[in-house]
């Protein structure tokens, strides 16, 4: 399918909406899920345009995964979490909910039950501050 | 934690275990989970010892991500699935069951239900058919 430039993560790369960013590099960002299906839920896109991690180039995807395990440990250490749920969607028939390819960090401790996934809006300071927590493992 | 080698992804890529394999090259290896949630569900290993996707070096993970995404495309053809849901799992509070770390693709369709992780183990030729699949959309 062609790739929706409108799409949410395509304005998010453009500036023309806001994120709570906790990393960014030449090829990928990284930030905080608006929805998180857990405390300290980040989500890692390329900046190339692909809708699937299929539609992507092999660098684009090396990129996002290289980022996602700077991301993984960051999130465990700032949340403390026993465990990290990596998961990525393609296509509404996986549960994929915006067309520009992400991969999702998600920490898991003790048998805490995961968020239904886009269900409820965190507040902002909330995120903010799990943010601080995993820019401060990063560095 | 150290990696205990004795696990059973380091015995099928020694080839003491067997497995159902589906593509291999220097750095990955690719076979039919045995205990699939999903007809087609398939597992991406590094050949690189390491627990979780946090303790592998980038190249291995750059690796496995490359790896992934021919069998993802191989797999949603073979299978002919609308979707594909990529998880890999870290630490046993996340349902890591084999302390290797590996990368699942699972077909989905319209709504299908995923089966639940190493419930029941599939039949042997039904595997070998849809390796048979898979590897001919590789090829």
């Amino acid at each position: 399918m062609a790739y929706d430039s409108t799409n949410i993560f395509a304005k998010i790369l453009r500036g023309e909406l806001p994120c709570i960013s906790v990393y960014e590099d030449e090829a990928t960002l990284a930030f905080m899920d608006i929805m998180p299906q857990a405390d300290g839920h980040v989500l890692v896109i390329p900046k190339e345009a692909g809708e699937t991690l299929m539609d992507l180039s092999p660098e684009a995807a090396s990129a996002v995964v290289r980022t996602t395990q700077k991301l993984a440990r960051a999130v465990k250490q700032a949340l403390n979490a026993e465990g990290i749920f990596v998961c990525q969607l393609n296509g509404a028939a996986a549960g994929q909910t915006v067309p520009h390819c992400h991969f999702h960090i998600i920490p898991r401790s003790g048998g805490d039950p995961m968020r239904i996934h886009a269900s409820a809006r965190a507040d902002d300071a909330k995120l903010r501050g799990f943010a601080d927590a995993i820019k401060q493992a990063l560095a």
